[in-house]
């Protein structure tokens, strides 16, 4: 009998911390002097210093007149005081430099134009009024920013302000990413793809995730499933500067774990097999003082493990805390078993049915790409439970914009491709609204209306002792439930048949 | 007396629905072909179908021997059905196509291998048993994503696994960024500034704010306060194919309002005034078809309008809802009088005071870009409201991730350099701690103790009747407050002389 290699299994938060700890990602100090005009969403490397004061000069912070608070020294309604304009009294605009021997601005408002070249005052000023002293927003020689900080737009502006034209960053951290795997194909090949190839496309992904949080990618070719051949790469990638080591396994589990091997074999092998689900066959160690990272090849997989290991080691490397998602409270629509002793991470669709948030999850195969696109959130069951039961409250992390799931609309029953065309429909109108659905059957969409856990039910039921469709199951299922049937559209099925229909089949009876 | 052009105020909504009622934006429809790999970030123009099915074969789902499950019929623990390899039982891994003729794979762990061709199972396989059919994750011809959709990472993978290589995507919106005013000097420019001279950064803060949604500038040159030359900009950036004209007004309020004016004057004015606070001076209309939005010369206005009104205007090209930053209910720690009719937006620090947060209102000049760099949160007054009271529950939209937030200590009282120099040299740390300052007087620093709105407050005040510093004035203030005093630096003060000292000064008697 074949086994499978036993896999220890570490939780995820103690292999982070094993993986933190050995390659201690927060000394990471490789900087690039950048104009700033280029350091939009980049990290400080070093502490910035304002070169100039803003405003450097002494400002009107008003339009009005300019003058010397003194000469107005005991002006009052009864006893109004006269300046001669271009000697004591000078118009200025707001941000104009406070003409010599003036400390104070009198607004436009205020000021009586006798003549030519003599306005009146009827109120005295005092001394400093509506003037922008040297250094009021900021001091020539003051800290603007410090290190480790990411750089947001009005960062820049008072950067420029202060005359700053360039800045040290942190130099985005590079990932050498390698794929491995004798089924996969490059995607770029422009021929269709044999039975047992795979496009790869999970560097494409990691490629995506990096960037987000402001790494880059330097990705290898594929490499065979060769110890040799994925060292000899893993070299490569350190050689040409890389911070980080990714190998993505093939998605075939395989007789052979060549990715912790080739970790073991070229460094130190810190953890293999980690207590996730997707996310498991996840390898984590250190190669020419590197980390590596063996992300699974089943996309999802790759996905968790790349958020829970990959990600918060990038952010440690800028200086930053590790990211987290939005999350909201829901209603758990269906129970969800659960290995005990692994962190399973669930998709589900949430919605906000009748002012109250559920969420219904979705299907779990790990190599079910499709079903990380369409999920809302992701739900974390943690290890000590063997699952979760229906109706528990749960928390969800938001994998799309709030604003979007109030506005959207959750199907769940029986698919049709009609929906997926209304969904893109109702995407014209602005706002949009969002449909989105949960492919189930028929009577499963009628049951989760009846628990308050859709909005609407695909459902082609045929009650075959009345002979009608779907009435009699609403009448069974949704007794007292104020439902709106809708008839959406008919559904014609047909024979498929070779090419020229050489039986010559022209129904079920043939 | 000279007046400033009265401006009557339209409500930020109000502005921004006229805006958006009379350009559309949601009819935008330019689009652009581009490989998945740049398409990152970017919105979905069409919907996009599934060219291949994924998997595009029948796959083991599992590692072990794939077989025709009705040769197993009958198989059990008393009966073991034994069958050959190579003819009725074919070893797989994972992801393998399925030899022809089978239906099912049996796992590793329950094949018993008899010898090198034979193979032995004490259990009878269902057909479809572990094999991943068809067009199980995504099916040829399927919609994978609908119009309007921002690219996530998984969501490339999804594409490319489906055979996609390329899509149209909404083509991200040029915005024409013309900085108009005599007084600004280009940033680029090598000399230093004289007085009255101020560097344009403005443009490159809505840069950065425009990029963020997913749109790109076309900046113009700086543009003196001429009608003509403003309308000349205007019709330049048209003929580049700008889809929106954006004009940054002059630090200066001036006489004449001449960005209003052109837009008047080559298109049609809507707005001209909203009611909010930093932001009053912003026009809104429409120019060759277009959009012009006409944002405040002062940063911090320029910022708050850019975000009440192109932001929105971007997201609505884009097909998104408008984006709404993080919340934080918080208690308001001084009141804050505000002027009835206008929404006063206020830059907040917060912090977490012994687990209860709160929001510490900073100077709201709308020239001091820095206190916006400062800022942790905004927090919007109402028009409704003159102002809101001390120890009030307010929602603070967050600038700052919460995270951070929640490591953060809060000094309020008086500023010294040094607290900067320690606020950096916290962040070397990992986790990092992050320390942020209000720089008010001492006393003030004291009260925010006292309040529990501050973490620590720095202070030097000499008590005239003992002689002693700042324990006289903790006694008073902070009575039954547990505090600790911490000795943190000596400031030595001295005077500043001219060069050379010619007067021979030594001292205050001097």
């Amino acid at each position: 009998m074949r086994k499978r290699p036993y896999l220890r299994t570490t939780p995820p938060e103690e292999a982070l911390r094993l993986l933190l700890e050995r390659t201690k990602p927060w000394l990471y100090d490789l900087k690039e002097l950048v104009p700033i005009e280029e350091a939009f969403g980049k990290v400080t490397a070093e502490p910035v210093f304002a070169l100039r004061s803003v405003p450097h000069y002494r400002a009107a912070a008003m339009d009005g007149v300019a003058l010397k608070a003194s000469v107005t020294f005991g002006a009052d309604l009864s006893s109004p005081r006269r300046l001669r304009l271009g000697e004591e009294a000078f118009w200025v605009s707001t941000g104009d430099p406070l003409p010599e021997g003036c400390d104070a601005v009198v607004m436009a408002e205020e000021v009586h134009q006798v003549d030519s070249e003599t306005v009146e005052l009827q109120r005295a000023a005092r001394p400093w009024q509506h003037v922008r002293p040297v250094g009021e927003d900021i001091a020539a020689g003051e800290m603007i920013l410090p290190r480790g900080w990411r750089l947001r737009p009005w960062d820049l502006g008072a950067l420029l302000g202060a005359g700053i034209k360039e800045i040290w960053v942190k130099r985005p951290p590079l990932i050498g990413v390698i794929p491995t795997g004798g089924e996969l194909v490059e995607v770029t090949e422009e021929r269709s793809l044999k039975e047992g190839e795979i496009p790869e496309f999970d560097s494409a992904v990691i490629e995506g995730m990096v960037r987000e949080v402001g790494a880059r990618v330097l990705r290898h070719p594929i490499v065979r499933d060769d110890l040799e051949e994925i060292r000899g790469a893993m070299r490569e990638v350190l050689k040409e500067g890389c911070d980080i080591v990714v190998l993505l396994a093939g998605s075939s589990a395989g007789e052979r774990d060549y990715v912790a091997e080739a970790i073991a074999s070229e460094g130190e092998l810190l953890v293999h097999g980690v207590g996730v689900m997707p996310g498991r066959p996840t390898a984590l160690g250190v190669v020419g003082g590197k980390a590596a990272v063996g992300l699974p090849g089943y996309p999802v997989s790759a996905v968790i493990a790349a958020d829970l290991f990959l990600l918060p080691l990038l952010e440690a490397m800028l200086g930053q805390l590790p990211s987290r998602r939005p999350t909201l409270p829901a209603r758990l629509l269906r129970s969800l078993p659960s290995k005990l002793g692994l962190q399973e991470v669930i998709r589900v669709k949430v919605a906000e049915v009748r002012g109250k948030w559920i969420a219904y999850p979705l299907a779990r195969g790990a190599g079910l790409l499709s079903s990380l696109v369409r999920a809302d959130g992701l739900l974390r069951v943690p290890p000590s439970l063997e699952g979760i039961g229906e109706g528990k409250r749960v928390e969800v992390e938001l994998l799309r914009p709030l604003e979007e799931l109030s506005r959207s609309v959750l199907a769940v029953g029986s698919h049709d491709m009609a929906l997926d065309i209304l969904a893109n429909e109702l995407r014209r109108s602005y706002p949009p609204f969002f449909l989105s659905s949960v492919p189930v059957g028929s009577l499963d969409g009628l049951l989760a209306i009846r628990d308050e856990g859709a909005h609407l039910a695909g459902s082609h039921l045929l009650d075959p002792e009345t002979g009608a469709y779907n009435i009699p199951y609403i009448r069974k299922y949704l007794e007292g439930v104020p439902v709106k049937v809708v008839r959406f559209l008919e559904r014609e099925q047909g024979l498929i048949v070779p090419e020229g229909n050489p039986k010559g089949i022209r129904g079920l009876e043939d």
